[in-house]
C-alpha cells in the first residue's frame, strides 16, 4: 500500500508520520531536532535514520512511499528543493531535496510548516469545507498559512503568507525579523510572556504574580489563569493581548476575506474563550458592509498533527499537479 | 462587432468606455457623478442615458454589447448584483444589476473599482506577465487590487483586498472606515495633504509654505515640489510619507509575495522618484531570505483608463467562467 512520509521540522522537535492515501495518520514518531547543536547535515542524517526506522518498525519499505512531504520553519522552496533560511536552525541555502534523494527515490516536496498546518486545518480540521482560509499559529513566533481556492497560497517566490511580519505599530516592538511592531511581536506566546512579565514587575503583589510564582515560571497560560481567578492585573494583560489579536485578525480579514480564520498554536489551547475575547472587536473592525457574509473565527482542531497531515496533503497536491522533482 | 461597455464609477466622475474584444479602449466619455446631490436611482439613470448616447454616437446598438462591466467604489457583489455600500455615494444595498437589466439585456458584471484597476494594470499595464500582483491606488483614499493566478482575488464574500484598511499603527490616526491607524490614513493623497498642512502650520516661513501659497492650495504635489526645491521641511514630509509607504508595501509583500507591487492613483504621477524613495526600505523590511526572488515595485502605466479596461477584462473573465447573471 502506498503511503506518505510526512515530516514536520520544528525548532525543538521533528515529528514524523506515515500517512495513508486517505490522509489518516497511521503512525507517528518524534525526536529532538538538536541534542548537541547538530549542524544541518547531522539533523538531516537523524531525520533519515528515524524515518527509515519508523518505516521498518511498521513493516513498510522505502518502495511503499508515494511521496515525502516536509514542512520546515522559515523559507523552503519547493521548486528548487533548497531550504533557504530558518531563524533558529542552522539551515542556510541547504539542498534538502538533493540530500534526501540520496536515500529515498520517491518525489520529495517541501515548504513552510505554517502553510502546511494551515492546509491541514483548512481541509481536515477547523476549516473543513473552506475554499479560502487563514490559519494563525500563536506559538514561539506567529506563523500564518493561507489557503486560496483550496490550495496553499505561496506567492510568486514561494515565500508568501508571512502575516506575522506585517507591521501593526510603526516603530513598535523590535521583531526577530528585523522590523519593528510586527503582528507577531504582540500576539506570539513569546509576546504574551513578555507582556505578563512586565505586568508582574509592575504589580508584584497581584494574583498574577502569585499565579506565576505557584506555576514556577511565566508561560502563555499564566495571565489567562490569573484572569480566570478575577485578577485585575491578569485581566488587563489578557484584554490587551486580545485587543492586539483582534486588530491583527481584522487586518487578515480585510486583506483576504477568508471563509474562516483559524487560530492554532500553543495559545489556542485556551480554547473558545480566546475567540470570545477577540471576535466582536475583530468583526467590528473589519471592512464588512450590508449583507456581505462575515468570516468565521475558530480554534484549530488538529493540534500538533496539523504539520504532518499538511505535509502529506501538500505532497499529494503536488503529485496531482504533476510536479515531479 | 461585439464590444464591452465598461463603466468606472468614481466619487466625482463616472467614466464610460467602449472596449473591443481585444481590450482596446475604442471610445470613452465621462460625466459628473452628482451635479445636484442626485440619489442612487438618478445616478443610474444618468449612467444609462450617457451609455446609450455613447453607443448611438458611435453607431453601436445595445445588441452589440457582449457584456457590461461596472467598477464602483466600496462593496459591490457580483454574485448578487447588489451594490452594498459606498462611502461617499448614496448607494446602500442597491440592486444595480436589476436596474440596468431593465435597459440592457446583456450580461452585467460588477465589482470594486480598485480590484478592476489592479486587474488592468496586471494584464495590460505595469504588471504585464505577472501571475500575482497587488496594485495600490494612492488617491483620495487608498484602494488595493489583488490579482492571484491572473484573476481578481475576491475572497469568499467578494469583499477582499481592502489592504488600505489594515492597521499599521495601533490607536493611530482615525480612518474613514472606523478603525484607527489604517495604511490609508498615512499614504492616501488626503493623508499627504494633511501631513503637508501640519508641516506648513509648524513652519510658516518654509519653502514648503511658500510653495503652497504660490500653488494657491495644498495638494498631494506640494510637498514633492518643495522637496525638489531642496526645502528641508518639504523633504521631511516626503521622507516620512515614503517611510509609511515602505512599511505598507513591505506588509503587502510579506502577505502576498506578488511578482509585482504596482503604485497607482494621483500620487503615482510623481513617477519613478516615488519608487526610488521607498523601494530599498520596503525590500529591506520584507521577509526575503537567500535566493528568494524579490518582488518588483513599479508605477502604474494605464492612468485613468485602468478602471474601464479592468471592468471589461473582468466582464470577459466572467463570461469565460460561464457566469451568466
Amino acid at each position: 500500500m502506498a503511503i506518505f512520509l510526512a515530516v514536520d521540522v520544528g525548532g525543538s522537535s521533528i515529528k514524523l508520520g506515515l500517512v495513508s492515501e486517505n490522509f489518516e495518520l497511521l503512525v507517528e514518531d518524534s525526536f529532538r531536532t538538536q541534542d548537541n547543536q547538530e549542524n544541518s547535515d547531522q539533523i538531516v542524517e537523524n531525520l533519515t535514520k528515524h524515518s527509515l526506522d519508523l518505516l521498518s518498525k511498521h513493516d513498510y519499505r522505502k518502495e511503499d512511499l508515494k511521496a515525502i512531504g516536509i514542512g520546515v520553519p522559515g523559507t523552503a522552496i519547493n521548486r528548487t528543493g533548497i531550504y533557504e533560511f530558518a531563524g533558529n536552525l542552522p539551515f542556510r541555502r541547504y539542498p534538502l531535496r538533493k540530500k534526501l534523494t540520496e536515500i529515498f527515490n520517491c518525489p520529495i516536496y517541501l515548504g513552510n510548516d505554517a502553510n502546511f498546518a494551515g492546509l491541514a486545518e483548512s481541509r481536515l480540521g477547523a476549516g473543513q469545507g473552506a475554499e479560502n482560509s487563514v490559519t494563525l499559529t500563536l506559538g514561539t513566533g506567529m506563523g500564518a498559512g493561507v489557503v486560496i481556492n483550496d490550495r496553499v497560497y505561496l506567492g510568486f517566490n514561494e515565500a508568501a503568507s508571512e502575516f506575522g511580519h506585517t507591521v501593526m505599530e510603526i516603530d513598535g516592538i523590535p521583531c526577530t525579523c528585523g522590523r519593528n511592531g510586527c503582528f507577531e511581536s504582540y500576539v506570539s506566546a513569546t509576546a504574551l510572556i513578555r507582556q505578563t512579565k512586565e505586568a508582574i514587575a509592575e504589580n508584584p503583589d497581584s494574583i498574577l504574580a502569585i499565579t506565576a510564582n505557584a506555576e514556577g515560571k511565566v508561560s502563555g497560560r499564566t495571565s489567562f489563569n490569573a484572569w480566570r481567578n478575577d485578577c485585575p492585573v491578569g485581566t488587563k494583560v489578557v484584554k490587551t493581548y486580545a485587543k492586539y489579536l483582534a486588530i491583527g485578525i481584522a487586518n487578515v480579514i480585510n486583506s483576504y476575506m477568508p471563509d474562516v480564520v483559524i487560530i492554532g498554536g500553543g495559545i489556542s489551547n485556551e480554547g473558545q474563550c480566546l475567540v470570545d475575547l477577540c471576535e466582536d472587536e475583530a468583526i467590528k473592525q473589519s471592512f464588512l458592509h450590508g449583507e456581505v457574509a462575515i468570516p468565521k473565527i475558530v480554534i484549530a482542531t488538529l493540534g500538533n498533527k496539523a504539520g504532518t497531515l499538511g505535509a502529506a496533503l501538500f505532497a499529494d497536491d503536488c503529485l496531482k499537479d504533476g510536479l515531479i522533482y
